[in-house]
């Protein structure tokens, strides 16, 4: 079992940990300080090792902040936290806020005390969002100082996990599909038409992309923790901790990369003086800036520059997604299987969900991780968009209610990502018809074509416009951008309706999941992963248009499909889809399975 | 008649007037002289004697910007004008550059020799566009220097038209429905709540709203040109050419607006030393940003705090567009009678298809002015965008093609702004086709619900998905706002390709209007305006949903719509539709006109 049930985090932590950290405030003569949730790496997910707002709170979202201050604390959590920092955080300890509705800044303009100091750990925060701090602080007559070590790891001390020395190796070519110097000149010409000498690169899935090579640093997601220099001419300094560094790696690195401990970036940082330096302050934090500009360098504020490059696959990486997906789509054809067949009887635990879909991904022999902690949410957990099973929370499938499963995988040649609800017992008419709703915004969202220059914000209300004309809505996006055997979340592209400048591009993978949420009572989502095709001619028309191919080939239930609400159009798609499942997932296969696919996948 | 065909400029104007200019910049010891399109107003449509682009050039389109040097010249203009740029300017003189792609900027950067000084004047360029000129001439080593009066004023001199001095009259309580007492009380308390002490208003139509005040400086628009200084506490300073001021005028602004002559501004900006001061930097021009600095005033830039207010109407400016819609929908009546019964025999020119339109509008008695000249693109004219019908290249009806007529007008209850397409003779099935998806992508963002927050931008697509899957697309946007007897093209709202972080909110008026433009063949646009309802319960639903009204009733061409590519939600809309227009026209016309719009509005 990869998955596990336990609740990493409590009301206790909060209650333990503040006083301690209270006193290391007060021993570097600071009266509060500032913990975000972001790590050195503005990674999503952090290692143990880095979650201090989970030691300092209790609070495990992957989203939030809280502030020390030495007489009160208060904890910043977004809309989808809402319910779970109720239940993780001690309430007395921390008052909860809204992260984003004044969030912190708002919050150290009012409560911090004219002369007072609040600490700070500049490895920690964004440029922007240490200006925002700096303001807050300025208005309520406070001063704001970094501080390193910072106190939380002070307090943290000796019970601290080690940081993270999984091992790095190659990725090879045969799943990256582009070797690393044709990538580290193809950005370095980026970096040369852009007026920059150099890219300082921070963002580990960014090294493991540029230099095709993967690690295990972080749960869920194979990244190596690490920095880089990457110079316009395509030479690079990797920063990497010798412990992870695998017998293959330095060949590997070839001739043009040079291999440094962490503790060199400082002063490498420091040989860059007087040159024009791209760093993302979206990606880095503001101690990359503040040093460069110390060694007298000259920023240039902009894009990680493989990002865009990472984001559009080349055609080795989109064939991996497809085998992956193929791969992929034997296990869940199994599992729903299972489910239909089994477990619709047996009504098990969500825990026992969890366990059989792993076990079925286990079985295919190439499972390298999982893509993130499977949601598996029976009846009202359903409705709790980012529910993960523990213990504690766990229900057993209810019969005339809804199994909504959110689970992926890690493979070497691709990233899955995938929901199916499935009918338990006999569905109510208003699950059906909500459910048709859900899937009419996924179907549009599918077979889009566009033209170059189309944002995922502009074809955003394609997947809710159905929910919309109910009365209904979603409150998440409709989809974000997957990586290659990299994070399940990558940007810079995402289909929202926050607006986004970012065209979507042939090669983008890109999930597509509208939902339906009914509060105490069950959760809806559909989603697939599609990658962005090539413009293509259209008989009869004047401009070429890209569109999407579905990755993921799962059966959809037709047991909640209301076929008298489907256009004529949607029907022949949802049918077109089933039998490409039946055809591609079928042969791979038992019988028994088989079977039920081939019911699975009938017309409507 | 209110429209003319004539041309007011041509290739001759560039002769003749670009060496006038250069004695007059090397008068000044300028080397080269920024002209911009737009005037000290930053308004859309200019009082003759501010074209100073069209007396310079001879170019006459909404957009655009010259730069004469010395040696060489070019203008720049946007790919709606390509054709047209082409036809008014003499090419030798002028070189044709994109207004987008690098524009004047880029220009200066690689055309301006170092040592050089350029011209510019302070009150024609915002803010923004003024810093990237900056930074661009001091990459070519050259100064950019501000000039007053411009090279370009000096050598028009007395050939120049009189500024206008239109009267400026009060615009009452039955057709703004809130008084300016109130108007100025609800912005000013919006200005305290940003930290402000005083907005300086400079685009006309602000001040016309907040004033209740209308004028006619500017041709299609009742703009009184004016500026205005609003302070948090309500009171106002409204500078004003006394020659324009009517008698009603002082009570009618009464206790709280001081009316003061456009000379007593720039003291008047000196009287702000020390206060926080908001000004619009897309609004307003750099002159006014470098005089308040002067005066000691802190500038706070932002929105102009009348644009959301204004865009947002009150239900008497809803009732009145309603009103405005109804005439003006008889009047469309008649003239589509018109078109199917006579004007498909005759087949008339473009320029009497305008006249007669006119006729019916003026037939009215209500009609103030059009709200722009009439668009009448008969066969391949109808595929130019921004077509306007002259003597010289206004085209005769053709059977078995497509007439497009894209008018207005202005009442004092409300503007109106309406395109429909019709067949001449039997129209091929390619144009029934494309027509029919044009009219699907209008249906669609006609019937759609959204939630409160969304944007125009998250729209735009429904308008055009129909077209995309046909490989098809239009190059504008799908929506503009609409003033209240003011400016037909209105912001901040806009349902465009183009990112707008502005939502739609009750009562704001739009344009629905997709397109498609086959270049040498055939134009097609049908265009409704709508205001957004305030969200609505659905039955089964649980938020509420805000929606749109169609305000345009007209009936749109039946013999150009395929029945079979229409779903029954869609044959239900346009059967609904044209029963309406039916219902609410019908009983204002003569029987003949009648028995038409009867057939014309019949069920599919």
């Amino acid at each position: 079992m990869r998955q596990n049930f336990d609740e990493s985090a409590d009301p206790s932590f909060g209650r333990e940990h503040a006083p301690l950290i209270r006193q290391a405030m007060a021993a570097q003569g600071l009266d509060g300080f500032v913990i975000p949730h972001e790590d050195e790496h503005q990674n999503e997910y952090l290692p143990a090792a880095n979650d201090r707002l989970a030691w300092a709170t209790g609070f495990t979202g992957s989203a939030g902040a809280a502030v020390l201050l030495k007489d009160k604390a208060a904890i910043f959590v977004d809309g989808r936290y809402a319910l779970q920092v109720r239940d993780q955080v001690d309430t007395d300890l921390f008052e909860v806020r809204d992260l984003v509705e004044g969030g912190v800044p708002a919050y150290l303009q009012a409560e911090a005390q004219a002369g007072w100091t609040i600490g700070y750990d500049p490895k920690l925060h964004s440029p922007e969002a240490l200006e925002k701090l700096r303001g807050a602080a300025a208005k309520a007559g406070a001063a704001l100082k970094p501080v390193t070590p910072n106190p939380l790891d002070a307090a943290w001390g000796q019970s601290r996990p080690a940081q993270p020395q999984a091992p790095v190796s190659p990725h090879p070519i045969q799943f990256s599909g582009e070797d690393s110097v044709a990538k580290r000149e193809r950005v370095g010409q980026a970096l040369a038409a852009q007026g920059a000498d150099a890219a300082l690169i921070t963002a580990p899935a960014s090294s493991a992309w540029l230099f095709n090579i993967r690690g295990g640093d972080v749960i869920r997601s194979p990244l190596p923790l690490s920095q880089a220099i990457l110079n316009a001419d395509g030479a690079a300094r990797l920063f990497l901790d010798p412990a992870k560094v695998t017998p293959d790696l330095p060949a590997w690195l070839g001739n043009g990369v040079t291999l440094e401990t962490p503790d060199a970036l400082a002063a490498a940082l420091g040989d860059l003086s007087g040159r024009r330096v791209l760093v993302d302050p979206s990606a880095s934090s503001a101690w990359y800036f503040e040093a460069l500009e110390r060694a007298g360098a000259k920023v240039i504020r902009g894009a990680d520059p493989t990002a865009l490059p990472r984001a559009c696959k080349n055609p080795v990486e989109i064939e991996g997604a497809r085998q992956a997906h193929i791969r992929d789509g034997g296990a869940l054809a199994r599992f729903l299987c299972w489910v239909a067949t089994e477990a619709a009887e047996t009504l098990p635990s969500e825990l026992d969900v969890v366990a059989r879909l792993e076990g079925f991904r286990e079985a295919t022999g190439a499972l390298k991780d999982l893509s993130f902690d499977t949601i598996a949410g029976a009846a009202s957990n359903g409705a709790i968009v980012h529910y993960r099973p523990t213990r504690r929370l766990a229900k057993r499938l209810e019969r005339g209610s809804l199994l909504l499963v959110d689970s992926g995988a890690q493979y070497l040649d691709g990233t899955t990502d995938v929901t199916r609800t499935v009918a338990i017992g006999t569905p109510s008419e208003e699950m059906r018809e909500r459910f048709t709703l859900v899937l009419k915004g996924h179907l549009a969202l599918a077979r889009v074509r566009f033209p170059a220059g189309t944002t995922g914000s502009a074809l955003d209300a394609l997947a809710r416009v159905p929910l919309w004309s109910a009365g209904l809505d979603f409150d998440h996006g409709t989809g974000h951008g997957v990586g290659s055997y990299l994070g399940v979340h990558e940007g810079p592209q995402r289909i929202s309706k926050l607006p986004n400048t970012v065209a979507l591009r042939p090669g983008m993978i890109v999930s597509n999941e509208p939902g339906y949420y009914k509060e105490g009572g069950y959760g809806i989502r559909i989603e697939n992963l599609q990658v962005v095709t090539e413009p293509g001619e259209i008989v009869g028309g004047e401009r070429p248009m890209l569109g999407f191919e579905a990755l993921t080939l799962a059966p959809i239930d037709r047991a909640l499909i209301v076929k008298a609400m489907l256009t004529a159009e949607e029907l022949a798609q949802i049918d077109a889809y089933h039998a490409r499942v039946l055809a591609v997932i079928g042969p791979s296969v038992e019988p028994a399975v088989r079977a039920w696919l081939e019911t699975a996948c009938a017309m409507l």
